[in-house]
């Protein structure tokens, strides 16, 4: 690590020779593969990114320009020259850093993120800041193909293009996000990449006449064609959207790549460079399996070999995942639909075994739901997965476009609350509190992997409406559920875990567990018998069950993987308030925050939603009515 | 009328002779300018669109073939020739018809919108569900050149450009949404349309040789050029997303329209018709100022003079468009950024006297936050207004993008609460609802003028972050605002409007002025005196004003403009249950509905809110006490 010892800024970069750069960036991909090997990240991403983030800090005057990456997990290699190479061995944990840029974190994560897509929309503010400012900082975003069909990032562009931004949008073309990339751009950039243009340009124009040559030469060729009736050719959907389009060139040759950003950096207005990377570049287990290796947990350094746990029980995204198959198989009006999350779902088993009855629309999560909304118009019954944070993106699809038309759509929001590592981005919280005032809609979630695959059938009944099961990230309470034949539950019914009196516990989801745990040891302990219902339904929320717990007891303790406001704690203080019942509700859930990385099990801790937190909240109940 | 009156259905339609159809486009024409007049609606586009509709029905079999109307307000000849042409006279009313596409009123309306940017994604679902099931309806969606710009409108082109769906989009580019239309897209197509290209196409390719000729001539082209370095040529955006480009042809020119749709209703595959119109086209008041005209209130028919009733009171539009100009002037960090309706929320003043610090961003509510985001990074102070049930779309920047990076971004929902004729699909339900519990925001709403221009002034004092200050459409109290000096209003204070016992009213935002007026009603004949806050904050929540009307009050009133659960109501309830008060919550506003179309005022009095509804609560509530 001789090089990479002598950085610990963008500033030592620029000290460094060009023709040092290719050893330097063996260097950071040794050191990513060695510190993910035994903390886990996103390895794949940030392999093949290792040139640009080395290219753009050392051509670029950083952080006074502005470097925005888009989603974030490609960014490592740009952790750690911007002065965080120890604390990246720490990446994700709660005593370390954010896997994902982070203002609070670094001056140079210029804009934080998590989501897809909203790095031309960032850049695109710096730039005109600057230009309102007089400032003249250079703007630069760096976006993966995937996260270019999300429709913020179009909307950027649409932006842009019709301005003088001095803007460089960076296409990082590798074809793939998580799965493979799907979509008319996905096509439209392999076609470049593949055709004899590529190469035609990559030879007789880029590289032997440079950037104002190359200008003119598009200039010319702008007069000359500009009447051709058909235009397939490089860049021409940038070129329509006002951008000037350079590239193709090979993101992981570095000093190419400093050498076009150089020419590029003198111009202005908005322009693109479309890069080709290999995700997993420079490690070739990763670069093999791009798919498991963008976020492969331990390995081995060594031999690629990875270390995966031996877990007893599922989890929940294997319980969707198959059971959506074996509904699919006897009930023929039922589809998949993913934006871009096929194998992060479960929902790659269905998109083996029929793919014409399944669909990954890309990353866009918005016309994934609009569009499921139409194909439940036509008769079908779309199961719709998205994780819970990024379903904020569909809101308005969700209200508009299903609830509002009564269209039956089973939204599965995997990775509702706390989901760990990833972080504030990516916790879902929001998803009872968004929705739970619709008209129309269930919102269940089940304690474990027998209830998903319940309420997964249930759904499909005609008794229920447009519904959303959410449930966490990671395994299930190890219950048998593979050989149960599927059962109706019930709409809205909550089931009694345990009666008791004096103190009531309405828990909705898997924290359920947690819950009965807490409760048995209180009560081993000598505390009265605790009420506990398992809600399973915040709509229709059972107001029976309230109403018993509100008679028996002088105080609830809500329990929810969410913010509690609004949420189950909101639902039932509602009920309470205005039943005039005289009772305590105290939540237990997250309030008034974002919460950092860490594991989901140090989350649920410092949040109080494990057992000795719920055991401790029931001590403390006890001991406040024995004073 | 003599065409028109035989027309009661599409089939009736399809009976006419081609050389008929002009003359019918008339008659609809005149009917549409003559129903508008008298009841005001979106009279600019749905006359822009009169060819479309009748030569979409006349050539595809709907409702069997699925024709899917964007945004909806285009629609109305749509409406007229399917079995409505009576009821439209009621357009927009309580006792009528939905002045958007609506699947509960008409199976020709084959999917229900209000809000841009969904066609494509609906038609898609169709189209698939059509190629699934093996029915073969044909799928069209009409889409404006404005809602082209949304991000979900690519998302969806995104998707269909990779398959070989059989979906015609018919792009209907008259180059003005609400505003006129800004962005790179619009500025593309205006070059198609105004180049060469147009002519020759038009002149030597299309009208002489036809479709299959044009097929075989489009890939020939295709094969020549496609070295080519630069295309920005007739339809290459399109192409290089997988859609084959027809036009631009005369969209007001309903026989070449009707023809063309003939040879386009033969092909599959995506594929995009490009036709341009004149938006209030036939009626020339509407066709000279397409601004004013595209929702123009009641006007005379024959002189296009428009009937504006004399009000005193100032619209919140307007202080807020005046308020953010004055703050302008004196705060240079401050900027606006408004998702295409510059002149909807006022912004146009800002617009015209400071264009270099006003962003018209396009229909694209999503990019407006994040933008907002990063300029807020650099040092300005963003006043970002979104139509409230428009900010839905933009939910996720809000959180992700201002919220979780602790931005400050002053969001000014106009319209939010119920907004009367517009009907379900505009309401501003949701936005105090989906953002409460977010960690560092504020959300206030003023109750009458001098309010709003106060809380604007306060909102940019350092002592508050990112707010969200929402306020409903129309005319506020009446309360003189401009003489005044602003002033800083005490963030997290609730204001006391009357003191009492035993009820107590907490209402927030303009309510408070019915709720007022109820109370001095409810007390003038003999009513105990009630105590009420004008809440002003929803968050920080003024629990001490709560704490002291549970003291007093046996039963707390809540009055907000939006769904009740997990709003005001859901906050209050949640402060008194989980400090066990003694006390009955009982909510006003919207309860697990949609509210359709009707008067503002009828759509208050239908929900309680008005001041009858709060009065007659108020005795209710004494009533009972008294049994």
């Amino acid at each position: 690590m001789a090089l990479l010892d002598r950085v610990s800024s963008p500033e030592d970069l620029r000290k460094l020779d060009l023709k040092e750069l290719p050893q330097l960036c063996k260097e950071i991909r040794e050191y990513l593969v060695a510190c993910c090997a035994v903390n886990p990240g996103h390895l794949g991403s940030s392999l093949g990114a290792v040139e640009i983030a080395v290219a753009v800090h050392y051509v670029y005057n950083t952080p006074f320009d502005k470097l925005v990456w888009d989603v974030g997990h490609q960014a490592y290699a740009h952790k750690i020259i911007t002065g965080r190479k120890e604390a990246f061995k720490n990446n994700r944990k709660s005593e370390g850093i954010s896997g994902f840029p982070n203002r609070a974190e670094s001056c140079y994560d210029a804009f934080g993120t998590g989501h897809s897509s909203t790095s031309i929309s960032a850049a695109l503010g710096f730039s005109v800041a600057a230009s309102l400012t007089g400032s003249g900082e250079k703007c630069i975003a760096v976006i993966g193909d995937g996260a270019m069909t999300g429709g913020l990032a179009f909307e950027g562009l649409n932006n842009a293009g019709a301005t003088d931004a001095d803007l460089l949008v960076i296409l990082n073309d590798n074809h793939i996000s998580i799965d493979k990339n799907i979509g008319a751009l996905s096509n439209y950039l392999l076609k470049i990449t593949t055709s004899q243009t590529y190469n035609r340009i990559k030879k007789n124009v880029w590289d032997t006449i440079g950037a104002t040559a190359l200008r003119r030469c598009i200039q010319r060729f702008v007069r000359n064609v500009k009447h051709a009736l058909i235009p397939t050719s490089s860049g021409s959907l940038f070129y329509a959207l006002g951008f000037r389009y350079f590239g193709p060139v090979d993101g992981n040759d570095v000093i190419k790549l400093v050498q076009t950003l150089r020419r590029l950096k003198k111009m202005g207005g908005p322009r693109i460079l479309h890069v080709v990377t290999k995700k997993g570049k420079g490690f070739s287990a990763a670069e093999e399996d791009q798919v498991t290796w963008h976020s492969p947990g331990m390995f081995d350094p060594v031999t690629g070999k990875r270390l995966v746990k031996a877990v007893s029980a599922s989890r929940y995204q294997d319980v969707f995942g198959e059971t959506l198959l074996e509904l699919a198989r006897t009930d023929d009006r039922i589809v998949g639909v993913t934006p871009a999350m096929a194998s992060g779902c479960g929902m790659n088993l269905l998109m083996k075994e029929m793919p014409h009855r399944c669909f990954d629309v890309g990353i866009a999560e918005g016309h994934a739901a609009t569009f499921s909304a139409a194909l439940a118009v036509s008769g079908y019954l779309p199961y719709c997965n998205i994780y819970s944070s990024f379903a904020q993106r569909a809101y308005d699809n969700i209200v508009h476009d299903v609830l509002l038309q009564g269209l039956k759509v089973v939204f599965c929001f995997d990775r509702s609350g706390l989901v760990g590592e990833d972080g504030a981005t990516h916790h879902g919280m929001l998803d009872i509190v968004s929705l739970r005032s619709l008209p129309g809609i269930t919102i269940c979630s089940p304690m474990n992997e027998l209830d998903l695959r319940n309420l997964m059938f249930s759904a499909s009944l005609p008794s229920w409406g447009p519904t959303v099961i959410r449930y966490p990230r990671g395994y299930g309470a190890g219950v048998a559920w593979r050989c149960h034949q599927m059962e109706e539950l019930q709409r809205g019914k909550a089931v009694k875990i345990s009666d008791g009196s004096s103190i009531a516990v309405l828990s909705f989801g898997p924290l359920g567990n947690a819950a009965s745990k807490a409760i048995a040891r209180f009560v081993s302990e000598g505390g009265d018998p605790v009420l506990h219902y398992d809600m399973r339904f915040v709509v229709p929320l059972d107001t029976e069950a309230i109403g018993y717990a509100a008679s028996v007891a002088d105080t609830i303790v809500t329990i929810e993987d969410g913010n509690v406001e609004g949420g189950l704690f909101g639902a039932v203080s509602e009920y309470v308030a205005s039943k005039d019942c005289r009772v305590q509700v105290i939540p237990i859930g997250v309030l008034h925050s974002f919460v950092l990385q860490g594991t989901q099990a140090e989350q649920y801790r410092s949040w109080g939603m494990d057992e000795e937190g719920i055991y401790g909240i029931l001590k403390k109940i006890k001991n406040r009515k024995n004073k």
